[in-house]
């Protein structure tokens, strides 16, 4: 591959703001790599709509990216992976496609000591099977309980990262799965990492909590060599960021959830 | 008016379920009627978007409801009230407009005691200052304190209408509120009529809750009556509910909202 090839951006997109917690682990584990993200503000969630629906806003949002000559293409987005994933493969045009539930059940079958997984979730997520049905494909032996959190996007967008309701709401959540001694516990949705110091102390210390977004640039720097596309310097990064409606408090729960500065934010109008 | 003029259906929206609770209340308060019900539930929630965004949502969904010949719109929706009333006026073509916003701020106007009033909503709504300007101009004596309240939507959606998060959360995001001795609280979303009971608990025996959804239907049966649109009898009223998307869980959420069974419901594709 070409420099002018490798200099392309990442493209990496989401129904909201959360997949930017990917943007984040991407910066710290790919510091020299562009990207450019898509944030479909003016429909999210994603959570609680039909599969038609889902998958019609995810070929919009391929079709727009690849017009921005991405040379990769992430899902950062649990919702879009578990029900529209083959949409986007479709439209690649050979551009390698990751995802955030491929990079976690990755992860977690690679390091679960006991094989007994945890998964949370929005609705959608938990109900299409898609954590639990990858997992069972890399090792049949793991046994996989998942309990679907709608709760806790509206906690972190709230603010309430480290709250009464929220640790109330959590020891609700995930009584049933760690009544089955769970080993590993898999973040499936790219809010909750905001969660992770709440949810280990909920969890206990016996749980090991896997975040996506980490396993996700991980596996992101892997499918870069292996396909020679790695970036090796030249001049600053650049980062994009697109919306389709820019919010109320969109800036202060960006933010939140990339750990720095947005900079001048792109709106598009759909 | 003739009675096939006053046989037209009154058509009700909001940006998802949440207006069923209109819908229940007028079936309640005007049997006869026929209502065409428009949820635009693949675009929901609108409380956290734009302002230009949410007009663009509500003329279209407008232009549907006009085109179903409906007799009176009613906006059962208090983000687009507090920001898009004036898109529904301009393009109502002099059929009668009601919001949920002028029925709750003419009831809380007309009954509170002590000229003391809380309102609740969601953030949009809240920050709109809607409901606090229209009680002044009904009565510039009123002291208005509003309180944005994100977190009752989804409780209520997860069906925790009597849970101890819902307690807790409520007992924290009325506080203040309730520290300025309001004598009423205008529960500003349609959901939280659904929370009646809790927040009767939490505001305690002294605060008068109003329900928008009961005040709107009470404004409805005056406004038909006043322009002799209201309908006297022959066939069963007749109801319909059109939705842009029928999400997981929809029928479960939209019948705990009216109260009853929904029946058939259609999808439109925008």
């Amino acid at each position: 591959m070409s420099p002018a090839e490798a200099s392309r951006p990442i493209g990496v997109f989401d129904s909201g703001v959360g997949g930017l917690t990917v943007v984040r682990a991407l910066m710290e584990r790919l510091p020299l790599e562009s990207i450019v993200y898509f944030g479909d503000t003016a429909r999210v969630p994603y959570g609680v709509k039909s599969v038609a629906t889902i998958e019609h806003f995810t070929a919009q949002i391929t079709d727009f990216l690849l017009q921005r000559d991405v040379k990769m293409l992430i899902i950062a987005c649990n919702t879009m992976a578990a029900v529209a994933a083959e949409v986007v493969h479709r439209l690649a045009r050979g551009i390698p496609v990751l995802d955030v539930i491929e990079a976690g059940a990755r992860a977690a079958v690679s390091t679960s000591t006991g094989r007994r997984i945890g998964v949370i979730g929005t609705p959608t997520t938990i109900n299409s099977n898609a954590y639990a049905r990858r997992m069972h494909e890399l090792d049949p032996s793991v046994r996989v309980y998942s309990q679907a959190c709608p709760l806790f996007v509206p906690l972190v967008e709230e603010g309430w990262l480290d709250h009464p309701v929220t640790r109330l709401t959590a020891q609700e959540y995930l009584r049933p799965v760690l009544a089955e001694e769970v080993d590993s516990l898999v973040l499936g949705c790219t809010h909750y990492p905001l969660l992770k110091p709440l949810l280990r102390d909920v969890a206990g210390a016996g749980v090991r909590l896997i975040d996506s977004a980490v396993t996700t640039a991980e596996l992101a720097a892997q499918r870069l060599q292996q396909e020679g596309l790695t970036r090796q310097g030249g001049a600053a990064a650049d980062y994009r960021f697109v919306v389709s409606d820019v919010p109320l408090r969109f800036q202060t729960i960006g933010e939140r959830f990339l750990g720095r500065s947005l900079g001048q934010v792109e709106k598009v109008d759909w």
